[in-house]
């Protein structure tokens, strides 16, 4: 059987079960956007990875270098975002053609510097090798919270509200908009195309929940929002169900969804890379938690469901009627 | 400029100065074989990475899908080893040609589920992707150690001793043979492929030198016996001398050169991924040291030089007379 046959997924399902040799400080290993470690002085470690090669995960011609190297770090700090982290050390693999410019490279680092400063994290070393043909990035991120502000994506209950701290759809009309699967004016498109190549991890909106105790699940919407949920779901063991009146779109998108003939509402359910939070709220901490945004303000914050004990995803339709949904994710691996 | 033409010394050098953003916490970055941070109760974490990249760093039809998974972590354990660590958590990111066997991938993820069986290595998760032709490997390390047992490449000083923990050349060798450069009969040829192909990483010599406190400075020997040693002299500014009748030879190695006709200390102090240690003595520890080996027997143990004042590294000849050599090291980033 071949890779492109199981995917992702299937092969980490394959080894997930025989990759812990001893329980030992191992809080979580597979299965969510972190590994958790610890604790140390009542702190316990994050640590996550992602690899990015070209023409898999971008396009030379597509981003420019001091993008590619901010996006690269941006979508790790992300990871630590949704499990209300503090990222502290990267180190940094660095697969380069050999008849790649130095300067180039120098422009893809400043990126990655950059982003670094913005969140104080510590670029601590790494590996650099030539590479045959395309340019490989692979980031290892170390971040860390106090063990009981940890989200999980296995802590949703039935009854849960569920929260999104952004619009969603903008950056996947970005990616159409690159590969010229649509063509709107400049004036439109270069919004999407920044919101695409220039994600802003949201780590102080992850930090206020994580702190505030009221959050029961989170992830950072990268698959996009129907798969980034159903991981949760599957997770905690539950189901979902959203309300189709309450996805939050941009006005831009909309928009551009009316000039150029889209759903945008497919973008925003099935799209990925919007690199928001979406978290489970019990009920009764929810005016809590809206009251804590009104008053921070770190993000937006839309509530577009609730956790049911149902498993799959439904969708309340604008006449009241429910239909069950498929999860349509982003995957990068069938092409 | 190419990337080819400053290679990877010359680019970690032009990006070393500017990656820290905040001092706290970061013991070491950049310059050592892991990165050092921490304290968190009492032990620092040790943190390292590597890239390997099909055709660039491994051939897939000169190692077994197994022995290349073993190996990839093998290398990255060498590097706790090198520091005195203990090697604990991986996530391991994995780049795999969406036509390539799933059995193939499975062999090489049971390769690593052994190697990290045996140490008690936790593999927590990672990224599985696609790639468009070539297999990419990275591996991500954590590993620990109290703060005052780790010994960094900085701490050699004028006077002390040099040993090793293993004969080198004979990995260097198994390339050699591997790549078809010098053709021994099967019966000879084996040992050193199986030794290029399936090194042990010196996890418990590392342990027992760091726990002794003896040692100045140490290195695992990945690039090669003057490469590496160069690596130490730098860190610490110093040089150093070896004797070349010390430099440890397998009986085997010496045979196979009297064979093909090849001079086995070019490969000694040139060829890489030895994966054994180098480490510095001041010369009133070591006699304990020595001691020490005798009682536990970690590993062989060979006095090889001393360091020295003046920078560069010289040879002393049989005659007594010495001479000053290059450092010729392995690299893989010039082809």
């Amino acid at each position: 059987m071949k890779f492109s046959e199981i995917g992702e997924f299937g092969f980490i399902e394959s080894i997930k079960k025989e990759c812990i040799a001893s329980l030992k400080d191992v809080i979580k290993g597979i299965g969510d956007d972190c590994a958790v470690f610890g604790p140390y002085s009542g702190r316990v470690l994050l640590f996550t990875t992602d690899m990015l090669i070209e023409d898999i995960h971008f396009l030379m011609d597509k981003i420019t270098p001091y993008q590619l190297g901010w996006k690269a770090i941006a979508v790790n700090l992300s990871d630590i975002a949704a499990m209300g982290g503090r990222p502290l050390f990267i180190l940094l693999s660095l697969g380069i053609p050999v008849e790649m410019n130095v300067e180039l490279i120098q422009d893809i680092y400043k990126g990655m510097k950059d982003i670094c400063e913005h969140y104080t994290v510590n670029v601590l070393g790494g590996d650099t090798v030539a590479s045959p043909d395309k340019l490989i990035i692979n980031i290892s991120l170390i971040g860390d919270a106090k063990e009981k502000e940890v989200i999980y994506r296995s802590g949703a209950r039935p009854g849960d509200k569920i929260y999104l701290t952004g619009n969603v759809g903008d950056s996947s009309a970005g990616l159409k908009i690159l590969k010229t699967e649509i063509s709107p004016p400049n004036s439109i498109g270069s919004h999407f195309i920044k919101v695409h190549n220039e994600p802003n991890p949201l780590i102080e909106t992850g930090r206020i929940i994580a702190t505030s105790g009221l959050a029961g699940a989170m992830i950072d919407l990268s698959d996009g929002l129907l798969s980034d949920l159903g991981h949760i779901c599957k997770q905690s063991g539950v189901g979902a169900t959203l309300f189709r009146s309450k996805i939050p779109l941009s006005s831009k998108l909309k928009l551009l969804a009316s000039r150029v003939k889209f759903n945008p509402l497919d973008l925003a359910l099935s799209g990925g890379e919007d690199y928001i939070l979406l978290l489970t709220v019990p009920e009764a901490k929810t005016h809590d938690l809206e009251l804590l945004f009104k008053d921070k303000r770190p993000s937006p914050l839309y509530l577009i469901g609730e956790i049911r004990e149902k498993e799959g995803i439904g969708m309340v339709n604008d006449d009241g009627s429910t239909e069950e949904i498929g999860v349509k994710g982003f995957n990068h691996f069938i092409s």
